[in-house]
């Protein structure tokens, strides 16, 4: 196997949860055994991931222990060169989440979230996290008595008020990104898409410390198209953080490695990502949120991040491939991709001069738009036979 | 059959083009003749409805005759007491929209869209609506490499910046609603659910002029709780029209009426609009958009057009019966519903004082919620068994 | 809240697991105790129902006490009158069934999965059963290499000729049940549905042993009409037995109580299973196979299974409205419903009779069916407003 | 573009129906004008197609012209040495058939839909077609009190039966391929899978002369993974036809070109169709059924038609690479694919020995296949990187 092997350079990171997924779902037991945050920090950096992220309890389950594991830990990150990229808080796995953390109906449950978010943001800002995440996998309902969804909103956005204020106040260099998903663990979520989440910030007191954290498979769940939504984020300067992986469209959340899945999306995700549309693309870590399929054992679960990596450097390369190759700029121009970033109204234009020019819509509507030699193109390149 | 007659307080709309669907789809042809707009403001004011919608389509197909079929319709409105609420621009059955209205990659389809759109605006404020909608369903696209979303979306916000700006220079009454929608009949669409359209607004340059008028059925293709959206569209402030019909979840758009599809989530709609939650409700016109099916002839479609109207004043009923009845308060309250309206943090308290407090998770955990309970006592209303 | 009330009569019958579900997920960890087999015996009976269901492992999880849990346990049977109509195996926990289990790639594990059918079998003869559920949900595959499908269904085939043989041979009153899921927990499960099923049953050595049991959920997760599935499993003689429960389409596995996802299709399954249409019904036990949701603790899951009987009652007495009121007879008979039991060649005509007569496709498209009439009577019904 | 140019050999075929799609959709009109068959059938041949499809109305819009349409087009099929491989009726488009077809309620559209498909027979035999499709596009209903699922089934089993007597009678070499879809246009379509349309096969008269004809999207639309759907239908011998398109998951009809859509699942369909596992695969017509975009003018329909082939090829090769990679072969072995085609029980040995054998299920389970590293293979040669 040539090439395709990754470097720090490349800025790849793992959260601990998914090379140490040991595999419970709902009806089956763990088959694999629980892993060693620091052998996960040393596996990974080996095969050339740049950073980690961490909830709270999957590197601290003990409190008792923390100190010392904290200390481990940081002499692993020391000793491979790798950083903590990014952190987030486990408000779904403990019983006392089964209504959800901030937006719980029992107060004293929404106290006890936020109490957990903050002690872990500082932990965040200690180990040098630039990004922190929130998942309300378990803010929603299954029934629609039971929650009062503009009262929930009230409440998320006051712990989003809360938390930005309290980051601004202690001066860390930390942003926080919502992470949408439409469903499960609940029958529906809040803040389902991209789109909700974006909406939501903006009603927030401090929104440019909050952006997104979008999921390749949270979006396809709904059967959304992940590059557009992406491409949205960027245009709305939203983007501060992705989660790549695979998923079947509409149906249960398969957290598969990426590429797996919708790989053609995959590649304009990838498109998209990199700017090669000569729009600003992203520049933050290449994050990997997955589950290591429970027929794997510990050497199948590095093959599944090796995967996941090797995925995204073919993909970069055949993305750039497709931009520079003469024969899809011809088609792009037939297909008038740039026109669009041509304004409607002309330079000088009134609005009245544009109704009353004259208009042929039956001959406008002869002209084809080629968008299927266009696409062929991008699929010879992926296929790798141009 | 008793009661459950609407009459015109009940600010029941209807589209020209649902009760006038011929029943054309991709593989049938027309299985109704036309229907005079003039037949169907008068059919439906009998029913009991108050008010019409219409594209300019559906109004004037044939330009020659737009003085002579306005001068009729208007008429028809003033003899039956009829208003238009809403208009709207037909941007997807011609072939020149093929690649969408506002956001065709041709320039000069783009300028012929925006002048159809700003021609009906005229005709809306002269004929009294005072919502326009803008349904953008061609723009998206089949391919990735086919549309440059980033560009899409500015010209989507320079055409809503100019119409916004023309409806205030022209002092019309008049505000826009986006109709969000995931998909078909482009492969994905641009902003595909009520929280993509939302997002999108706040960069326009009259926010307060663009709200959203989500689609029952829409939101339902891509798995999303139609009650949710409309709560959160709400909580921003932006919920200016909507469109009820039916759904079975994530397939083709079936334009089912009211009622039809998922009866649950009908409840909890109806919940939400009626603002019985406590919360600000809606109190804009009840618009149907659905498609009578193609197995009924004229009289079938009337059915239909009663049948929208009798399930939402029946759902009506029926949420006002659930708010009111003691044991449902005493299930909300077992719930615990009510403490979600209150702040997480106490009044002057201190994120300190939060993190200082001690917590028993595992003890908070045993909280059982009841919502199970509730939600079975809003079954029995709905099922009239209460 | 009047009438509904189960009895025996109802044979209502509910899986040990479904009372019994702590509320494992892949997000979360348990939120109820596990519960006394013997406690759900006696408060099931309580409610209700007539009879259990049970997984191997639910009802004797540990082997060394086999005997005594077993008297015990028909002890409490025998205390309540309550019987077990159906048993199956857990071939979908442990994590030895990660590849599946009678289709699992490896031969050591196809035989422990074989052995562990065997063994329960002989448990459910000894205590009554009359059906044997496979569930094979780990019977699948997350990926195209990894599972020859010719041969797995060669090896389903394997094991239900032996397992038949076995069961004709000892005499046993038990009938095989197969139960198709589409996906979760793999990927792409085999014999995804009810059609899949019953076209491999047509293939094996005892077909007259081997029936489905489908469930509300899973077929709904793959966008099918339930009440269409059973019509058709009735019409093959193969309704072995059924699941009830409750799903909003396409997502992951809900299991929500019969009732709660899509209320209209229930309506219907209840009508076919009765057979009300004139057409052979269902007349085995009535089982429900759902999870109460996390949020409910020991009280709350009573309820939902007070909700699951209920619901079915109350659905059962509104189908009988329904096919007895002459208004409905009326709008039947203008939908020319009965018609089509009526063959289309006349008698003693040929199909060159047939060919020779003359059409007028024009004429007869002009005919409404009256199909929305219909159904919104239906509505009324499920609404209790006739 | 080097290579993958198709010859006659590779048998691939189109319906007149794919490049001849005018664009018409529920929600807008004609893109492209009418398309000559003669001109069809001459390009798709210089394309390097071997044979064409059609539906009766494709073929002979306007019966008077029937015979000059028929020598015209059979003179384009002799200069180009194409045949007609399959034939179809087209029991959908005609107002006559919006309740359905075969199983319509109206026993007089019934009679009209059978007479239809007698005479397209003849016609088929004539022109030499060898498969008989019947796609029941329209056999289905919206609500569930409209269609006595019972008796819609023996209608279809009644005209089955009576075509299947006819075309043995008549004595030609035709035989019959059911087409399954879930849904679109009807809400529900009976027959919905590849499972269901089997399963109803076997209690025919002739099942021997009765398949079916999976289409790539049909199956996906339901969330069912195709290439399993097909090594099933193999499995029972029943894959007499196949419609190769492209599709994003449960959503509208999409009908792209092959490759679009799942890409990845492409892959393994063709590898399951050339019978790469060592197992029997098809060798029928590779047939494409599908709707080039309305985006495209005449010229973007023939790059359609050539992109479909292609594919075809470009995957064929690679599945033939990737099962002669030698790495593969060590794969396959690790996750032990071929050890499923070993019975379960050994040569002589009883149940009872099965059952008296000691297992330890907790070592079985530390065994980990490797599918990760095999489906990684996989996907190296899929993307050429190998």
């Amino acid at each position: 196997m040539t090439g395709f092997t990754p470097s720090k350079a490349d800025k790849f990171s793992f959260g601990l949860w998914t090379v140490g997924w040991e595999g419970v779902d709902v009806f089956g037991t763990a088959v694999r055994a629980p892993l060693d945050p620091v052998l996960a920090v040393e596996k990974l950096a080996e095969l050339g991931a740049a950073a980690i992220s961490f909830h709270d309890d999957d590197l601290v389950p003990d409190d008792a222990q923390r100190r010392q594991v904290l200390e481990r830990f940081t002499k692993a990150l020391a000793d491979t060169g790798m950083v903590v990229e990014m952190a987030t808080t486990n408000l779904f796995a403990h019983p006392v989440f089964k209504d959800g953390g901030l937006t719980a109906n029992d107060r004293d449950v929404r106290r006890y979230a936020l109490a957990k978010v903050l002690r872990n943001v500082d932990l965040a800002a200690e180990l040098g996290a630039t990004t922190y995440v929130l998942w309300g996998g378990r803010e929603g309902s299954e029934s629609g008595g039971s929650k009062d969804v503009g009262a929930a909103l009230d409440r998320y956005k006051e712990s989003m008020d809360l938390l930005t204020t309290y980051v601004r106040e202690q001066g860390y260099d930390l942003r926080f990104a919502l992470e949408p998903k439409p469903n499960e663990p609940r029958g529906d979520i809040l803040l389902p898409t991209i789109g909700h989440a974006i909406a939501f910030i903006n009603d927030l007191e401090h929104p440019e410390l909050v952006g997104i954290n979008p999921e390749v498979g949270h979006e396809q769940m709904a059967g959304l198209n992940y590059a557009h939504g992406i491409a949205q984020a960027l245009w709305h300067g939203k983007l501060f953080h992705i989660d790549l992986n695979g998923q079947h469209g509409p149906r249960f959340d398969q957290d598969l490695r990426f590429g797996a899945g919708n790989l053609r999306e995959a590649f304009w995700t990838v498109d998209v990502l990199q700017g090669s549309q000569g729009r600003p693309g992203y520049d933050g870590y290449v994050h990997f949120d997955y589950k290591p399929p429970r027929t794997e054992d510990l050497d199948g679960v590095w093959e599944t991040a090796r995967g996941c990596m090797r995925n995204y450097l073919v993909l970069r390369e055949k993305v750039a491939a497709f931009r520079a190759d003469p024969e899809v700029a011809e088609a792009l121009a037939a297909a008038r991709v740039a026109d669009l970033s041509e304004p409607t109204l002309g330079a000088g234009e009134s609005l009245d001069d544009l109704r009353k020019a004259s208009y042929d819509p039956d001959a406008l509507a002869q002209r084809g738009l080629g968008f299927e030699r266009l696409d062929q193109l991008a699929m010879d390149h992926l296929l790798g036979i141009r």
